[in-house]
């Protein structure tokens, strides 16, 4: 932590930042220049961080220098972390694809996704069975009802199943349902859900807030780790700019970016970063290329009729060609589908 | 809602958005342009709105025309609501001054800070007992102990108490100790502390998400009225931008155009907006002068010790000087404190 | 400065940041942590910042700890300026209005706006006679003969000429005909014609860029009083944002902000912050209230029949209505009109 | 264009809208709803973009239909334009990487930049002779010496030179040593750079604006080719957004967006985006994979020694490494180097 201390500033106030760095045990080193003066803290960060230095007289700025997490950082743990979704590697070689509705609406709607899904060669089934939406007039998924059909396209098909919990009351419920617990974007910093979802051990894909810078995602992560649950996968899926011809704005410098700093997985979602089914495809190839472990896309067997983001889901055809597409393109990226 | 077709749009195509329009009883108007076709939609709102027009062939965008909320606009409701919180009307002639600390940290500071909020003439006392922090290596609140604390201070000083619920399960336990619930930014969008929140009566303070528009906040507010409850107040905090001088923009333009398009009271809180203490006295005169029915200020007994939010606390002194200068111009401003 | 070191830093890369401070004449202070290493370069600040540290290897970040500006700040010119426009001061104790056309379209039309602006007190005549505009098929300005009106205007109300110039090649003429030049929101880093204003000693009014943070806008300034005219008022106008209510989101924010940290005049331009008349009035009230030192405001005779704007023009009685209320406001907050 | 009238709007405010699109020669379709009126404007749109319908009593919104641009338009132009610079096709099939250092600093520098690009397979030499800054005090480039250096550089590798024209009095001084000329993203609104650079026929680089939608960029190139020069190459640099861990979020869904919207090129530029090296590899492997037409990168024989950007900058070596791993993926993609 570095204190810049405004100028003239008095003696006294430099003093007095030093005492409270003392109390806690942390040594201050005190830097005098001709304009500003600056003391270095160093010493037990947590306590460190507590101390309300912005609001001492004299004091100008305060500037963290060590990163506010550790549990998910590289420095930490050098390894890259591969989580295991009902034996589907995530962070390994393979490049994996997570493929199905944006929400679970009937039976078949479902079974179609998911058979569908399996034979173009994604890996893990999607599906939201509760939504959460932005008017009160919109559906809100099917519930419990829902989860029951995920789980029996899961053993018709095999693929393993992920899928958002909303409700803290409903993690043991979500759980018993899917491989994965998703967190929504707008869940993301909804700090009981991160707990929740900490003292269990079911893989979590923790969805980057899309107003979230980087370090707020990791430090979203943070809270699970240290919750007990290692298991966590990020996802970045665009960010909220000026920009509107895009529902939000692909953030793809994110995946090379969390890379270095951590050593969790990360995977894209194309899908509901823009809102659209055209440019899927072209985000699909370039977060494959990035470095993502992975992508997250919606498919429905009619998108005309889908009662939720039916612009940005894809046909299965479709699907299938950009399957096509990624095996192409992996090997020589070193990563296989 | 207008449906734009693509230039060189087959007559089936067109064909289409007017059957699924008719499927469901609405009129469809077709302008055939030169290089456009348009269809205006008109016909049961709520129906409309579910049909995914923009995934039908040769749909190039969807355009809304009427607003997605009713029970929050004027429209529906021309005259303004006042909340009445513990006797206090927020959207009255009344500005209302809420203050307090950040969070709750001990008796002997909230009944500093509530006895300060009195003496200067504030009218309602404002604290948090659970803090969602970003870090969870920060100060979380002191729950429970601190709603009773809340309580107390409330009792001592004659000041209703506003506190935030950040938990589904704790609307009841929360709702005990305070006269108005508190709807952090964070949770502006968890529809389902909404839904809880809408089921009861207590008046309801929502506070805008830091990357939310105007019209998702008055959506939030209508998921509470829908529920049940009406006492709703809105508040203006700051959005995410890209400028870093300040923790976020405030964006005082919300101010008179949501008084604009909905009945609901609306109050500003300058603290959370700029994380500085500088500036709060201007954004403050500026808060009533834009037309707010109120603010929202952090006083603290002794900044440079706050567990939370210290560098944007006021001291009790300045705060006496802040509500002495709101005195000077309210009455020019066809306000009252 | 601060250099901080990567974790794991070794003492050869420390001492390549040691010797290039040295070898400008700088000092360093290293303060090594268990985790990180920091060094605080103090020495001569422009030498120290053509320094790429950022480059050197186990450099993590570079943290500039002095502002990067000088001629415009506080520091070193504690007292405010107060600029000279035609015989009215900016930055004195009146709150200045600017009001006009957005564009000079006819001679009819500017004489109407410069008569009414100038009958309901306001004390500056502003109009666009060069417009930049998106689309090169918009209106695109009268050019040298809407300059000529503009000095008609001023002629025959006796109100000073705020006007846009847009060309380096076009400074020498403008300046014939205004008595303060304005660097538009899009030139606000084109630096060409900052240096060009700086070479000569008109007033300049320097509007914010609609992505420009304050300290770009004081580091735009910077360039301008180095050329060696000081005569500089700065404008907030908005910001770009994720909001679509408001074209861009008024930053109010910025006028405490900028007051702390320079010593230049600011006023408020609400008409293009917004792009539309209803909330003009409160954003003005609240431009006074947070201590701007003026406004400037479009109005127009037939607002729907404006070549440019039209939509954010005020008509001349809600003008005359809005320098009411000004004025009955002005005066408990220190100011007069 | 869809005029949206307010509820309650009078049939004298509709006849008003109606008779003003009349006067132009423009059809209205007039849908009434029960609770809006929506008026579709059919006719000359250059015409009727020039009414301020929006001034006018009883108008909610108005809506524009058609794209505000033209010639830059697939719809107008199907086929994709191929730009020849000195010899190499942009827009081809061929992936073109365009590199070079930030800034001439001297012969040497620049001599060993054009080699060491020319070497690692690049095609064109970029670097700058006039650097436009935020700061007075930084470097601002070698100016008319910088351009000799790169004619020389040219010759010497048979490389052409792309550089950025940034004062309007330049245009031909640049252009005769330039084979294309760049418009830097501060100046993509700078209108009369614009008409310039339209008015000969040397093909552009034109950079996105930091805070620019990808609709203004187009219509920014609608300006040049207007002007009469159509080789015209579109350039994604990053977008301002609240994220701080780069300098600009890189934008890729631009590619795939502007491909479909329009028939001009487009490259990449990660460099400036992130403003740091590590990620830069990742980044321009995605731009090759979302199907941009080429990248321009930055290098450097000594980054630590740079003066303008050489955190961004790559070392010879780094590049080599990178131009063989595009090598690699290209083909699968499409697309040769």
């Amino acid at each position: 932590m570095m204190i810049v201390m405004r100028g003239g500033v008095s003696d006294q106030q430099v003093q007095e930042v030093v005492e409270k760095l003392h109390s806690i045990g942390a040594e201050a080193h005190v830097s005098r220049g001709e304009f500003k003066t600056i003391i270095g803290a160093i010493g037990d960060r947590e306590k460190i961080s507590e101390i309300p230095f912005a609001a001492l007289e004299g004091v100008e700025a305060v500037i963290p220098v060590m990163k506010p997490y550790k549990l998910v950082s590289r420095e930490f743990h050098p390894e890259g972390t591969v989580v295991d979704v009902g034996g589907v590697e995530l962070g390994g070689e393979t490049f994996v694809v997570i493929a199905g509705p944006c929400a679970v609406e009937s039976e078949e709607q479902v079974l179609a996704a998911a058979k569908a899904a399996k034979k173009a060669g994604a890996h893990l089934l999607r599906g939201g069975a509760f939504k959460p939406r932005s008017s009160p007039y919109s559906f809100q998924g099917m519930g419990e009802q829902g989860l029951e059909l995920l789980t029996l396209a899961s053993r018709e098909t095999g693929l393993p199943v992920v899928t958002e919990v909303v409700d803290v009351r409903h993690v043991e419920l979500v759980n018993a349902h899917a491989d994965m617990l998703q967190i929504g974007a707008r869940n993301m910093q909804n700090f009981l859900l991160l707990r929740e979802v900490g003292l269990q051990h079911k893989p979590v894909m923790l969805k980057r807030g899309l107003s979230s810078t980087i370090e707020e995602l990791l430090m979203a992560a943070e809270y699970i780790i240290r919750g007990g649950n290692s298991n966590v996968v990020l996802c970045e899926r665009g960010i909220r700019t000026f920009e509107t011809a895009t529902r939000n704005t692909l953030d793809l410098s994110a995946v090379p970016l969390v890379k270095e700093a951590s050593h969790l997985p990360i995977v894209v979602d194309p899908s509901h970063a823009t809102g659209m089914r055209e440019p899927i495809p072209a985000l699909t190839r370039g977060a494959l290329a990035v470095g993502a472990d992975g992508v997250m896309i919606e498919i429905h067997p009619d998108p005309k009729a889908a009662l939720c983001d039916g612009p940005q889901s894809l046909e299965f055809e479709e699907f299938e060609r950009l399957m096509d597409e990624l095996r192409a393109v992996a090997s020589p990226l070193g990563r296989r589908l």
